[in-house]
C-alpha cells in the first residue's frame, strides 16, 4: 500500500535548513523521498514521499520536529499565504490505498501534531470535518498574523489542539486528496485575452468542470500564452476532456494549440485514460496493461 | 531485469498435459505465469511467462522436459502450422532488459535445448543470423512433415544441434522480438470489403505500415466488421497512427469507428505514446510518470 505526501514548509531561502528537512526525511526507512524543491520569492519548500501508512507517518514526525526548531513564522515573509512553519499536509493514494486510508492517517497524523509539538491542527478536503472547513484557501485566509484572532471566532476552533497558536510554528492544515496534476495548454498565439477567456471557460469557479483551477497567463520569452491549470481530482474530470474543450474553445478564436505539459508528476492512470478515450478502447481494464499484471 | 517469454507448445485438446506443463513453469523460483490459454482447434497452448534471464531459462527448460516426454507430432494434427512438440520461444524485453539481452538468451537457450535434448533449433527474428531466417513464417514452411526434407536442403541447416528432426519433437524455433500487441478496431458497420481494404491499405505485405500485420474479418454475431491486427513494434509503429490511419480510411467509406480492443496484454509505454500523441505534451519523459518514478 502507498500514500503519497506532500508536505509544504515555510522555509525556501535557507538551502542547509531545507536540506536538513529533505534528511530527516530520507532517514525513515521504508519512506522514499521523490522530489523537494524551494521557492525563494514564496520563501516555501514542497517535498514529495511516499511509503506506506507507518513510514509516511514517521516521515512527517520526523519533518516536524526539523521544523519547528528551525523555523519561526514570526520572522517569516514571502510571496505565498501560509499558517504554520509546516505550513500544509495532504496524504494523497496511491497504489493500493484508498481515500479512506488517507483520511484515517490524516486524523492520526493530526492529533499526534498537536499532542506532540502543541501546534493547533485543522482537517482539510477529504478529511475535513466541517463543510466551512474543506477548503485551503478558507482555512489559511488571515494568515499566520491573523490566526490568534481568527481561532477565538465561532467556527474556527481547532480540530486538534488547543484553540491558540503555536508561538513560534503557527498552525497546520492536515488532510486527504487526490493527486493533483499541474498541467498547462500553450497556445500558438501571444493574445493573453484568449488564455484569459479560455481560463474562465473551464474553471470551476466561473462556471467550469468542477476539479479545474485555471488561469491565462502569458509567457514572455516565447511570445505565446499559456492556460495554466490545477487538476484537482483527474478521475472526476479527465485530462482528456479539458484538453479537448480548450482545443475547442481556442479553435472558436483562431487559435491552436501549440502542446501541453505536466509540471511535476503525473499518476499512470491518468494518462491511461487519455489513451484509452482517443484509442476507444472497449472494456478497458488497468489488468491488460503488462506491467500492471506483473506487479498484481 | 524483466524478460518476457511467450513459448507455443502443440498441444491444446488435453488439458492435463497443459496443466503439467504450466505446473513445470510456476514451480521455477523467480516465475511468474502471467497467462496460458489452449485452441483445441489449433490444438496449441500458448504461455506467458516473465522473470529475470536466468530464471525464465530455468522455466523454459522445464517446459521442454514436460513436452518432449508428453508430445509426439508424428500424432498431432491442428489448423496451425507448426514444426515442434515447442514449436515457438520468443523471448521479449520488460523492465530493465534490452534486446541484447533477449538475443543472448535465445542463443543461450538455443544452444541448451540442442545439447540436453537433441532438439535442432533455429534462430528467429532479431536473434536471427542469416537474413533468410529472420521470418517465422519461412521457417515454418513445410511444417514437422517437411522438416527432414528441408533440413537437408541448403541454407537449412539449425543454427544448434544436427540437420535431423527430433523423431517425436521435431524442432524448435527460438528468438527475441518486441512485445507483440494484439489490437482490433471493430467498424459501425457489417461491410465486410470495407474492413479487407482497410486492412490490406495498413498492413506491411500489402504497403502499408513495416510493423503491422492485418486481415479484415466478419464479427457474426454483432454484425459488423473487424480490422484485426498485429502490431510487432510498437516504438516503429505505434498504435496511435494505425489508429488514426484506420480511422480516416474507415471515413472515406463513410464508416465510424466503434471501439478497439487489445487481446491480452499491452506494455505501458505504448499507450503512454498515445496519451502524449493526443495530449501533445511536450518533452514528455516517463520519469515524469509517478508509478515509474517510485520504481526507479
Amino acid at each position: 500500500m502507498l500514500i503519497e505526501c506532500i508536505p509544504n514548509v515555510s522555509e525556501g531561502r535557507r538551502p542547509e535548513i531545507v536540506e536538513a528537512m529533505a534528511a530527516a526525511i530520507r532517514a525513515v526507512p521504508g519512506v522514499r523521498l521523490l522530489d523537494h524543491s524551494s521557492d525563494p520569492s514564496h520563501n516555501r519548500s514542497v517535498f514529495t514521499l511516499a511509503g506506506d501508512a507507518g513510514a509516511v507517518e514517521q516521515a512527517v514526525m520526523a519533518l516536524f520536529e526539523r521544523a519547528v526548531a528551525d523555523i519561526d513564522l514570526r520572522r517569516h515573509s514571502g510571496e505565498h499565504p501560509r499558517l504554520g512553519a509546516v505550513d500544509v499536509v495532504p496524504f494523497v493514494p496511491i497504489e493500493g490505498a484508498t481515500m479512506a486510508d488517507c483520511v484515517a492517517l490524516a486524523k492520526k497524523v493530526g492529533a499526534e501534531v498537536a499532542e506532540r509539538f502543541q501546534i493547533p491542527v485543522y482537517l482539510y478536503e477529504e478529511a475535513s470535518t466541517i463543510p466551512t472547513r474543506k477548503n485551503l484557501e478558507d482555512i489559511r485566509r488571515g494568515e499566520f498574523e491573523g490566526l490568534a484572532a481568527k481561532m477565538a471566532t465561532a467556527g474556527w476552533t481547532p480540530d486538534f489542539g488547543a484553540a491558540a497558536p503555536h508561538p513560534s510554528a503557527g498552525a497546520t492544515v492536515i488532510g486527504a486528496r487526490m493527486p493533483l496534476i499541474a498541467y498547462n495548454i500553450n497556445l500558438a498565439t501571444d493574445r493573453l485575452d484568449v488564455a484569459k477567456k479560455i481560463a474562465a471557460g473551464i474553471r470551476h469557479s466561473s462556471g467550469g468542470y468542477r476539479f479545474v483551477k485555471a488561469m491565462g497567463i502569458k509567457l514572455e520569452s516565447r511570445g505565446i500564452v499559456q492556460v495554466s491549470m490545477n487538476l484537482t481530482n483527474f478521475e472526476k474530470t479527465p485530462i482528456f476532456r479539458v484538453f479537448e474543450t480548450v482545443k475547442r474553445e481556442a479553435d472558436r478564436y483562431g487559435v491552436a494549440i501549440l502542446e501541453s505539459e505536466f509540471v511535476g508528476l503525473v499518476p499512470s492512470a491518468a494518462l491511461m485514460a487519455a489513451a484509452e478515450f482517443y484509442l476507444q478502447i472497449d472494456g478497458f481494464k488497468a489488468d491488460q496493461v503488462l506491467e500492471n499484471k506483473l506487479r498484481s
